[in-house]
């Protein structure tokens, strides 16, 4: 509630236009009208194309369908993240407006409606792998649902520290990166050592035996000798799009 | 070497102005010119009042003393980080133009020489407990020898979600969040779910026990709610003020 | 055994009307009778409404069944837990006197006999997201059938802290907070700033990655800078139920 | 702010008692309204006997002597946790209002004005080892300084059953358990299967090796196979008192 | 190879009834012949009742139904353990002389041939709960097996104590005790506190969440504050039988 | 309290020697009396030479003193584990009667008054380094004060196995095995492949990096591919003793 | 790029058979002259018969079918790890060139036309169980594509020590020594402590409980009392056989 | 024992040169001849220059000094490994054949006498960061003392990546790597993709937090993406130099 409604409010008491029993119920909530602000600030979110996302790992296809035709009425942009192939064709043949992203495993609507032009650069988000490619699919598609540039440079990982050289230009230009890696999770250290800006270094669980399921990429990025990382989640390739988009956002984006 | 340079040298060969010889020494090392590159980004950096940093830990005092004095030589700014009391006062003793900051545990120099106008905007460094303010204090130090305004809100944790809310000004305003916690490591996403900027979390080894030194925080930020939060290792002030720094950078400073 | 029946048999041999054999017979599992008065207590137990409990994830239906069967006869009120859809449907096909729960995975038997006037005041349980909802369901079912009033409050994570401050007037009005998160885990913290009552925080296995299956947010738990606060197992909705019950319990309920 | 207070202000408007700035000037800060509630709620527990604590581990003498002398001033009964002899020494020769408990560790102030009448029974407080004597020592002087009545029950530990059993009356009659342990962490469960009032584990560091710092006891704790059983942190006698304290709590103390 | 056999070999060289090739053949994998001393040894072991064990994890029925077959042509007893049902029913089907025990997922063949005469006195087996049964029940069918008396007292855990009370006797008489528990773990050291003859724990991976399938138990058990205790593998019923019948084994047995 | 105690009891209550209070008196703490037939056996253990054992890492030098002293008074036999060698020092200025063993770390009184005939045989200890030389002293120590013959096979570890090999006859002759090791823990597993008698493993925190302070070691054991090995808490010598002693034991011992 | 590249180019330039634009496209991406480089190095491999290798966990047969087609166009051997029955089975039908090797789990192709000529002598892999064999066999298949000569010594574990002595002469004569232990992973010490070659330490996940998936026998190896030992992944037979390869390797083989 | 020495011994027993009870002394050790086998090979690596090394860091200066004056008896070469400082000093004072080598922490002795003729190439050991220099240099003077060839580059670390890239020619030409790294031990990963020879990472513990004394480079080596690396134990420079020299040993120099 900003100091305009309250203003009215409270000019309308005096003036006799409201009673204090109108006023008190218009006010009663006011901590839950912080709580509106949010709601409203999410409304404002919505206008500007960010989308509500589900987390789809732990529901079922009729849970998704429910809250994606509630949400697509509302929203600009739909992401659900973490939908396995099944729900995603069976969620798809009921909400014909979304779309199945299998590499990513997201399933997203209304993407076409989302300008490309919320950020002050480009996102560039490098994989190490082959098999880090659907959580840094994750984290483009995202970072594009949310009005960002993205461009992608995938399978540069450290053991063939040139495939990472032949994308010089992408290090050089790109306004933030999104690194993702598994097994020794090496790649952010090594492109935060070739860059001067902000690095996002997403671990996944691809290896095995003492990988730990991300883990050891993990310690690894939290560990980077390489001032300016920073560390999301184990495959958390939303996460990273997020973050991505909060620090490319331009000023007056997010005001 | 830029396009430039390298057209210079062959146009100088083309027209007998460097022998072949000569442009070979001048290329040979082609590869590391790349790492010249970087050697030259570096003393840009340092031309453009980005310190070089000493990691004081592993150092005695005549080690530092040494460093530092050859450092100042060169460059507008110099940090070094984790260095106890001790040290710190045996250092400048011989080097006054250095400062010991006790509650960072940091030695700086040059500090004035520092205009704070490389952000697009303010960092915020939000610390949760008195405990934490060392580290808190650590990323502060370190953004603003980079260049940038911070405001500190000090003890602001979520025993007491009160504290926070007093601060709404700065959580509207800021353009990136530092959050440091130690314990239960929650702050970091009940700030993130009140900004829509970048929140760098940082955890503290505050705490005992199950702390595990900083584990629990750790453990706690990673697995964030909240979307748009990322980690950097534990009590690592230094890293969240150099991310913060590389995130909050005006486009054409790091250019 | 009490006062009494020890000075009874004793005048009785005494009297004669005891051998020393007899008495000796009576007496020789004295310890046990220890163990016969826990056993006499569990009876009480059931007389007075406390049910027997299933712990159904080991068991098949075949072995529910006929606990259950067993188990009906004698308590009023019967639970069992952890009991997958498949098994419960199975397990009240042959036995009609149980309800399955599916969200909270327990079968119930019986709860319409159980008075709700166990405890001293209302039981709060607040769950931080949609997905801690059977773990949350699973305590408050729990806590029901132990003779008392639960009021729900789900959905109320740290990352939108107005969810939760909508709901100060429970806040004020509790006589014991149930709070049950996953992920990061703080919203037991935030509770136990906000109120004067014991807080139990249950974690829950939802997240992935550096979630731990649930670690993350015990650990939050445990080191949670909020006085007040105590934990159960990962996913213990049943224990946080029963522990919540024996500390809102009227005084004269346990005796 | 209660609705009288907000009514008040309303009317006062509508009045032309206030004007409408005036009004807003009260209003502006409601949201913070909610966390003058909670400080006014804080000063209330200081006119309630309720201490503020100083967590002493990580604060020197002097920061102690400043903060004492500080809440000397304003509050009936003062307590600082993980105070190392020396300091203790050193805080009690400036600060005389202060006793140092070596045991548990604690400086106190202001104790003897602290009425034992704020709980509806005993609190028990039983450890398993002579090692554990100053955790548990610490959770019975926050527990006495909160206003309540504690029973002693030490060395009962597990690998001696009959000591246990030996303390049946108070088995019997105490309203809640604090029971700390260390190495296999195993009396919690054993009192737990003998009681049916809530039982507060408190895991410690005693031990070697694989007791790791007391996760060993920890981990037993909460996996007790006895329902009624809760965990704080490892060696956090004086959360095990606080939480053990708001379980006690007569109804209209916290009110 | 004892003295007489090398002596036998020599002399027949000296004697001329060997050449020198022929001993050197005889004696060329004499340290094989250590090796041939084992396989003796083991060829005694078959002899005095102490079976071949084939661990049925990682090995299908047909890998089984092999080793089986050959494997009963030599022994008196022979046992398979961490058999599925599913391939239990699948080798029985093809090799009659076997039983499948399915408590304890173990084959046994010739088990009625064994004489239970080679302990000193009763290997007494210890469960917590019912579903400890299965590792129990390994360690029972394995101790027996090897020719010991077992006695069996399962579901005694400690959070009913007086259900191992009334097991007096047994504690009283047994030669050695293997006492199994999953979930906290507590009941070795509640039997060592009782009886002066070893004990040896078995962690069950009974439990969930912390439990960290068997670790909480395991470590409990490591730290059992009784002197007397010795641990194996979680759900190592049948290393805690053959350990159980070494300790029990009569001193001329295994002679 | 035995059949007698309680008959006589009984006799007097009938013929008049006794009232029935007195007799109530007598019988009121009869579960107690389990307790204090525990005490009686543990008189008894005194009687027989089992010696009390004061745990001297958490007490110093004045405490260890005043129990000392009130233990031989009673006792054939005393001893302390874990005690420096300025404790030890300390300690035997006041308590002549005692001998500090420092490789051992232990304080012994009254060790000659212990006979050697405990035992059915030889308990051998065996250490795979000479760092793991303290903790297989106090195995040593512990087994001999228990009246145990001990033989000592140090530093035999598997990077030499033919170290180990000459010690071929130990491993045919001893009843009970003490294995000592560190770093890879690889020796009971070794030995308990050549021997067929009882191996007790007691890994040692001594290694460095992923030696894990005896983690490592302790993993190594828990997992012997032969069966017939137990294991202990690391650096647990002491518990190992009293294990190899409960092993040994001659069946009339402990009667 | 070479010295005579670089001087050829500069000398066209001098000497006008190059304009500067020429020069400058030839040199634009030295840097990436360095990948070329290493491209060519890596075309040499396949020239010299060292493969490329396809980790087959995470790519379904259609995903195998593309790759391994459009390696055996150019390479003379092909490798696909990790590859399970059903999709081996698949993959072979479609690309008859492949032959599936179960017990590895790999795919290889063109296995004939490896000459054995590459290593300078034999390559001993040794497995302490059975259940090692997969991965014992993986790193043989491995090291044998790459042409070395690789002797199989299978189940020799610790356990049984004579069976390793057994193979003395191999022991002897290897060059290097891959051994593959799971459990308490102990076979390389011994071995290590035999030999005077390097030993290649594989720890599998064979095991259960505290066997951790291979942790166990992991941090056995890398605390091996004997020195030349190295460890690689968990279950990593690939990585062992290459890296015997690289050290078998011929001098001239790698150049 | 070989062939001939059999032959010989049962020749002369044929041609009674030897009594058959002669011969049975001669080899009733056999097994044990294995082990003086292996007691001659270390003879024989004392007469080739290898040295006996004392593993300094549980040993005080006494023991150091006795155990170096009965090696520097009987070996060309002799390491002493983690000696401090101070041991350092008092040991040289006592034995001043031995140097103290500060940086690595090694007491060296009679270095002179080893000739740098044992290995077939340069054993390249790199390091990522200046701290990691003893860890490094500890490997370098093993190597050195066993008769290699070193050449060291240090300070290499990926942050920097062009700094690696200048030792081109090292990479190019050395027969076997050791590198070592802490924090996030990215640097095995890059160098084992620029060399086709065996790379061996040494995780250090330098480092803090979430390094977890070295088990995050651990982690990332043993997941290494490139393959041809091994690792060792954390800090264990000489290991490393063990397993360099047993790598690039000459084949003649090993028989």
């Amino acid at each position: 509630m900003d100091r305009e409604s309250l203003q009215k409010i409270l000019t309308e008491v005096r003036d006799g236009l409201q009673t204090v029993d109108e006023a008190i119920a218009s006010l009663k909530n006011w901590p839950s009208e912080v709580i509106s602000c949010a709601t409203l600030d999410h409304h404002r979110k919505l206008r500007t194309g960010i989308p509500e996302v589900i987390f789809g790992e732990n529901k079922d296809a009729g849970q998704i369908i429910e809250i994606a035709n509630r949400m697509l009425r509302h929203s600009y942009v739909m992401m659900a993240t973490r939908v396995s192939p099944e729900k995603g064709e069976a969620v798809c043949r009921e909400v014909p407006a979304l779309v199945y992203h299998d590499c990513a495993r997201m399933l997203i609507g209304n993407r076409d409606k989302v300008a490309p032009d919320r950020g002050r650069g480009v996102i560039a988000v490098l994989s190490a792998g082959t098999s880090d490619m659907p959580v840094a699919e994750e984290a483009c598609l995202t970072a594009e649902c949310l009005g960002h540039v993205v461009a992608r440079a995938f399978d540069v990982g450290v053991a063939g520290i040139h495939r990472l050289m032949a994308h010089q230009e992408l290090l050089n230009s790109a306004e933030v990166f999104v690194v993702v890696a598994g097994m020794e999770g090496a790649l952010p250290s090594v492109v935060a050592g070739l860059v001067n800006k902000p690095v996002l270094a997403v671990p996944t669980s691809i290896g095995y035996g003492t990988g730990l399921g991300g883990i050891a990429a993990l310690l690894a990025m939290l560990n980077s000798c390489a001032p300016g990382v920073a560390v999301v989640n184990i495959d958390n390739g939303f996460g990273a799009g997020c973050m991505a988009a909060a620090i490319n956002q331009k000023s007056s984006a997010g005001k």
